[in-house]
């Protein structure tokens, strides 16, 4: 038996320890769950005789040395500033690993102990990053392999409501981390190269400033732009490439209206409320709006954001109920972010029967042979239930296929890596093709930003 | 004689210096001014038989202890965070000390031994926080004399070009630290209270919610919100009061203007512009902009801004060459915020000939025997010509009266103080009008934020 040990069984790794179950008679595998709650632990392991549910503290060092030592290969789901222990020891005892994470400055530091011990550490073989690494390489590599030069490459990675369940205004649920969205955006410029030349937009303008995609079956989608769009230029080889976006895809009409709670000021997380455990939700609102001794709360907030009353961003922020004068916050020392997020978990928590769908959005200009052409390439994955979410498959599979696959040996090189390899991405993308993870692709004419050939 | 230590004889110690000077006969005095650059102290004491300028490094321990040794009093007008080594050696040498920088933790944590020792530290006696204190604290302290509940109090102080001087669209010239006005309203939001609830003002609504001030005889002004006008609350006494607002004051139009800048993103100073050196004036505002094949800067700027040719908004920002196409601006690894500062230093700087003017605007509400009313109090200041300005009279003076007064003893109160008690502002408010400094105080009404009592 070769024995997996599996380092937290939140969320995401529910459709990764079913992959490896299903596969562990076949594969000879052992799957050692460990997680601070044992009973967490158990529930994803559902009696399997191949699996070993253990209530596991990483810092417990002897214990976590002590199950390290016993695997063939560890898989760190943890919080992404953990791994870093848990990845000292698996040089220690020279064991493999893989997380969906970025890679640290801690983690890349690693990288040549890990080639010197021939061992692989695969990161960032998630959703984004993971999934879209591994379609983006796909076909620049195919381009580049046909002799064509890249000329643009875009990329838009969403988590949204399946359209099953997407019964609010703003089209939107929680399917992940509702804090970082809320937050979405914030510590500087969205950096990006448009046609040869830097652009930046500040955080107030950012959801003003976006981009329409139409998903075959699934209607009209936008994007806004990603804090650095630039982080994997020299990673993928596009030095050159005159246009590099990356964006985060929602339903259109959800940044218009987003960008009120920005001009509000209600994202804002680097101060504390004066009192905000006793504060109402209307109470709330009005901070961020000027005193007027009779102007009602509805029509200082209409006036400031000039919203007419017919306007469905209206209908919107009803929606949320954030001029209910008997809410109350009742969170204490609470940033405007975390009151907003509060407010927001009421409307957008996702309901028991309840599906989250992912969408992803590659375009990719070049010219081959004095002609500009481009490819779209479009994914869009359906949650089963909560359990088996969108997320949870698009996070976990590719981690769990790769772990297979360097137990087998069919991912040979060794270092701190990211799935960019065609070692890696083209078995990983077939396989994922069975669980429902297609991506469509379809050849265009390229129009850049001057379809026309304006001068 | 009496030896008075002066470190730093920058642009704020102009006044100081003369002031000390002028009295150095009558009062015994005799000034050791020490500066980084002889030069530069030298140039302050102009040969005065009374004054031995040097060239002091406040780094080399030896030299500082030396200096304080000699000292009856010692006045810093170091940059803020320098003081505290000076005010240590204070301790130990037993040694009065005067600045006009804000307490900081470092400082207040001497108070004891301060104490202990008889020593005054006499902190945040310039303009403001200074002149403010005192000019507000008299009038708080009278109302409160005859009776009075005080129910609102706003302060405004702005730093401005003389109307003599006031040559340009944005009515504005540096007459103090560019960077901190580039920078101004950062950093979270701005937190007042109005009519007894908080308020908060996020950055990019900053410079939209601003109040109109009247100044007889120099026409109007604008405000817009400090960051934190909450600070003084307790030290004023002022934890019951309704309305709580400190601002800062700009020629009407101002803050609309700038808040153009704001909106594009051009104020940021968390991000550093890649080939900052290179790019020209018109590539700069162009990275904020859309990509366009064929659409100019200027009508890029003007759509996303939404300004119409006709409106002076436009000339403001062509006065300031932003669309230049041939300006370098030559500063490496720059952020938005040092870039911007380079751009409006070009316009906005002092010329020979040139004076500025502060403008101080306190408002005072108040209730006595059943009845509202409300005191406001003025100042405008002008400078003499570009070494005795308005702004190194105005934080200077106050420094070197108080100075005076505590060598004399008529400042008595020991520890690290502000001067807010009478002892303090009244000889030298009284003082401070034979050198032009003069509140004009007017009592009206009190309307509050509901002048017309509407229910």
């Amino acid at each position: 038996m070769r024995d997996i040990l599996i380092i937290g069984a939140g969320r995401s790794a529910s459709s990764l320890i079913q992959y490896l179950l299903n596969k562990s008679e076949a594969e000879n595998l052992h799957l050692t769950i460990g997680d601070l709650s044992l009973e967490l632990a158990q529930r994803k392991t559902n009696g399997h005789k191949n699996a070993t549910p253990i209530a596991l503290d990483i810092f417990d060092q002897i214990q976590r040395t002590t199950e390290i030592q016993k695997a063939d290969i560890v898989i760190s789901m943890l919080p992404a500033h953990l791994h870093i222990e848990v990845a000292k020891d698996c040089i220690v005892y020279k064991k493999h690993m893989v997380t969906a994470s970025y890679v640290s400055d801690a983690m890349q530091s690693l990288d040549a102990a890990a080639k010197e011990n021939g061992l692989i550490f695969m990161n960032e073989i998630g959703l984004d990053p993971g999934i879209d690494h591994m379609s983006a390489m796909k076909i620049i590599d195919e381009i580049r392999e046909k002799g064509g030069k890249m000329l643009l490459f875009e990329s838009f990675c969403g988590g949204l409501v399946a359209p099953e369940s997407d019964n609010n205004l703003w089209n939107y649920k929680f399917t992940w981390a509702p804090r970082n969205v809320v937050l979405a955006g914030q510590g500087g410029a969205a950096k990006f190269i448009q046609e040869g030349t830097y652009k930046y937009i500040p955080y107030p303008k950012l959801f003003r400033r976006t981009e329409f995609l139409e998903v075959e079956g699934y209607g009209r989608f936008e994007g806004y732009a990603n804090r650095d769009s630039l982080k994997y230029r020299s990673v993928y080889g596009l030095d050159d490439v005159l246009t590099l976006y990356r964006g985060t895809i929602r339903r259109v009409g959800y940044s218009k209206a987003w960008n009120m709670f920005v001009q509000l000021g209600m994202t804002d997380d680097t101060y504390v409320i004066d009192d905000s455990e006793h504060i109402t939700y209307r109470e709330f609102t009005n901070l961020f709006l000027p005193y007027h001794p009779t102007d009602s709360v509805e029509i200082k907030l209409r006036m400031q954001l000039g919203i007419d009353q017919d306007d469905i961003m209206w209908d919107k922020l009803l929606e949320l109920d954030i001029f209910n004068p008997r809410k109350i916050v009742g969170l204490k020392h609470a940033t405007p972010a975390q009151i907003l997020e509060k407010i927001l978990t009421d409307s957008w928590t996702l309901q028991p029967d309840d599906k989250d769908m992912i969408v992803m959005y590659h375009k990719f200009g070049y010219e081959i042979d004095g002609k500009q052409k481009q490819i779209d390439s479009k994914m869009v994955c359906i949650g089963d239930d909560q359990t088996y979410t969108a997320m949870a498959k698009t996070v976990g599979l590719p981690v769990a296929m790769a772990t297979l696959q360097i137990l087998n040996g069919n991912i040979k090189t060794p270092g701190v890596q990211l799935p960019i390899n065609k070692e890696v991405y083209l078995p990983i993308l077939k396989e994922l093709e069975e669980y429902g993870v297609v991506f469509n692709e379809k050849e265009t004419s390229y129009f850049g930003y001057n379809p026309d050939k304006l001068l």
